[in-house]
């Protein structure tokens, strides 16, 4: 049993995924215009995971929401450094486990399908050749400068199309499945 | 009369239009599995457009090639730099204008359509508030480091979706409309 590890992120069409300060204000703007109840698949992805896997800043981050936008699904979030996690989120536990060892970890304890999500994290996974798929949803908009979803990897990383959909209010959505060919 | 500054350019998922050196083997090598005669509207932009701009960078590169692969269409090359051009290569002109000075100038002329390419001159008309669509096809692979077809800028620009494709090989194409707000 093996645990197919996913991202599900929303970047910049200059391939950015937040502000430099973390901030991601311009993506809130942008989905102004989203008609009511599109998701963009998200709550299905959503319900296909059986667990997190996040970065730091992003858990901390997603800590400032008015809500915790995860329910009780598992949340495992990347850390050296020690997490205070709230009472309220026992589903929450820290791991400082390089990526295969984490996947492993939970591999053996039944985990099916992971969302990976956090720009370091994403990064790390995909440097270890451990994301099996992507499914990214550009927004119309060039910030700049920013968080960049991707970063330097030691050897490319080739990837196949599986699909595209294009929504009214700009955003394109693809879907890529890697090809490690090593 | 004005002048539609146009992009039509292949990037890795990653937002680059070739290593760090300049070589784009890497684009030749996934296009080796693209049917006879696909050339993803190429020719027919080609055609569409009046004059190409192109950044030194690029110039210099295209030089190399076996094949002049313009044809007779004018060429302005943006340099500060002393251009040598081949001899039997009377379109091609040299300016040192500034992205705005040249657009005027060749307006002036009568040019309905440019064909801006090169990274550097893509990020300078960008910048400049001066390109109308970019035709960008995502070429299925991470690089992890390379020239980038985005750089900074002093402000967002928002971008409206035109159309996308997506092709057997794996390529998307996607049409964007610049939407300059200010």
């Amino acid at each position: 049993m093996s645990l197919r590890n996913s991202v599900f992120i929303a970047t910049s069409l200059d391939g950015y995924i937040a502000r430099e300060d973390g901030s991601i204000g311009w993506l809130d703007e942008a989905s102004a215009t989203v008609p009511e109840g599109e998701d963009f698949g998200y709550n299905a992805f959503f319900e296909s995971v059986d667990v997190l896997i996040t970065g730091r800043k992003t858990f901390d981050q997603v800590l400032t929401f008015a809500e915790w936008p995860y329910a009780d699904k598992p949340v495992v979030v990347q850390t050296r450094r020690p997490l205070e996690v709230p009472e309220r989120l026992a589903q929450v536990t820290p791991s400082a486990e390089e990526p295969r060892a984490l996947v492993q970890r939970l591999e053996a304890q039944g985990a099916r399908r992971a969302y990976v999500d956090g720009g370091v994290t994403i990064q790390r996974f995909l440097a270890a050749g451990l994301i099996d798929d992507l499914i990214i949803t550009t927004i119309p908009i060039l910030l700049g400068k920013g968080i960049p979803l991707f970063g330097p990897l030691e050897q490319d990383v080739h990837l196949a199309h599986v699909s595209t959909q294009s929504y009214k209010c700009g955003f394109v959505q693809t879907t890529w499945r890697v090809v490690y060919t090593t």
